[in-house]
Formats: C-alpha cells, structure tokens, sequence
C-alpha cells in the first residue's frame, strides 16, 4: 500500500513550498505521513545542504522540521474536523515560531527521520514539537507554533 | 571601498555552507559585515525559495538569520581578540540553538535587510539577535546561542 503524504493532497498552488512543495523543483521535498498519533518523515540529505564537511545545515534542518510539523498542524486540523485530508476548502495555517534546538552534527552521508507530534491545540493555533534522528541518534528538537489564517493566506500576492 | 564581508575571510574549507558559503554553488551566498556595532546583511530572495506565491520560506528565513548571526559571533570572536577576522587559527562557532518569530510574509520580490547585534558574551558561548526588514518594514525576529567549539569541529567527518 502507498502511503498517503500530506504533502500530495494539497491544492496545486500550494505545491511549490522549498521545504515540501511537490512541484518545487529545486526543493526539499519532503513528505510527511501519520503513523499512530505521530507524524512521521523519512528524507535524506543532498551534499549541497551542507554546512560543513559531512554535517548539514542548520537551517535546512529548521527548514524540515518547520515544513513537516506545519505540514502536521494542518493535517491535524482536518482530523479534527474529520475530513479527509487536502480536499477543499483547504484548511490554511502558517507558523508563528521556530524553535530548533540543535544537539549534535547531522551527517549528510545518513537519512533522517523526523517525529513530529502535536502537543497542544488552541482556537487558532496548534503547537507541533519534533525530534530529528540520523542513525537512530537524537540530534535535533524543535517546535513551532503554527497559527489559522485567512483562506487566501497562501494565495495572495505580497501588497507590500 | 570594497566591502570586508566575513564570509570571505574564512578558510576554503568552511566556504561551503549552503546558507553562506562563498563557493557553494547551489547555496544563498549571504554576505554580512559591521557597520559599527550592528552586523548587516543584504539579500535578495529567489523565486525557488518561496513558501506560497510571494512569501519566502520560512525556513529559508532561519537559515539566513542562523547563518548570518553566527558569522557575527564568529566576526566578535576575532574582535574580541584583536585578530584580523579570518586569521588562522580560525575561531570555529556552531549554532547551539535557534528561536525566530515570523512577524508577516517576507516578500520574494523586496530585498531583505538583516540586522544582527551581539546581545551576551559568556565563556563559550555567543548570544546574537537579528531582525529581518523587507521593504524596510520588520517581517521576522530571530535569536540564536553560538557555541564554541573544538578546533576541527567543521572539518572532521561524522564518525556516526
């Protein structure tokens, strides 16, 4: 059975993302998945993400796991309104806070699992917190605050 | 007279990071320098780095924020020691932890200034703030600890 990637259900022009667009063609790509009550994410690195010598980046590791727990707060509020994942009105959220705890080298030789799991849930906002693994080792924590916004959030061009 | 950016100064072999690395060819080649007590980065986004439409990643927003607050701690270092920044030895820093409030989409089509201030120098450790402008108007927050570290921390291969 293929697993269902949250990240394939959303709206085309939603698809474009650096960390988790589908159709971004110089993007991350990553894809993020329930198992049980925790989201999981699977990815592996690409030489060019690096920070140092074998170590990736630290901000393409805030960038995953900003991606994939935005990419659960949303999936998370279409289970609580028990809809199935993606389909429309899209449900549109965008993060508040970052924050990356960063314990040691993430080696770009090894792929990565992030766990994400969503910790607490407010009218219009939903915290999402995530461990990152390389070889089975906790090398990374973060946590983002991911706030409801306006349907056309995602959609609109920047009047600034 | 030319600018004297930190990124420049390092050793070839830390030239690589994706966030500032002055040869890494798929990398967003941010470029920081003091103007007094403030460090200041100029940099435009690029389309492929988008979240939405017009609104960068935020992801992308970390790591420009991470990357140029630790060159800052890095650039302190060598003030603090009377050094010609990126003298040998080089005076290697790694970001320990990262926090960054995203105020309001940050335009791709505006370039962004990043202001960074040296805020708590402790023993082995640099706190360095940034905000983030685009259009002049302030887009993002962020806070980073830099962490001294062992001398070949950025050269050595991950033994995981």
């Amino acid at each position: 059975m293929s697993q269902n990637y949250f990240q394939d259900s959303w709206p085309e022009e939603l698809s474009y993302c650096f960390g988790c667009g589908r159709n971004n063609k110089h993007g991350l790509h990553i894809k993020s998945y329930w198992k049980g009550e925790e989201a999981l994410c699977n990815w592996m690195p690409k030489d060019h993400l690096k920070a140092g010598e074998d170590i990736l980046c630290g901000g393409i590791i805030a960038t995953i796991i900003d991606c994939h727990c935005l990419n659960t707060a949303i999936a998370q509020a279409y289970k609580q309104e028990n809809r199935k994942i993606g389909t429309e009105p899209f449900i549109p959220f965008a993060t508040g806070t970052i924050k990356i705890e960063l314990l040691r080298p993430v080696s770009l030789q090894k792929s990565i699992i992030l766990k994400a799991k969503v910790k607490e849930i407010k009218k219009n906002k939903i915290y999402v917190s995530c461990d990152l693994f390389s070889n089975n080792i906790l090398c990374a924590k973060g946590e983002i605050s991911a706030i409801r916004v306006e349907n056309d959030f995602w959609k609109k061009k920047n009047s600034k």
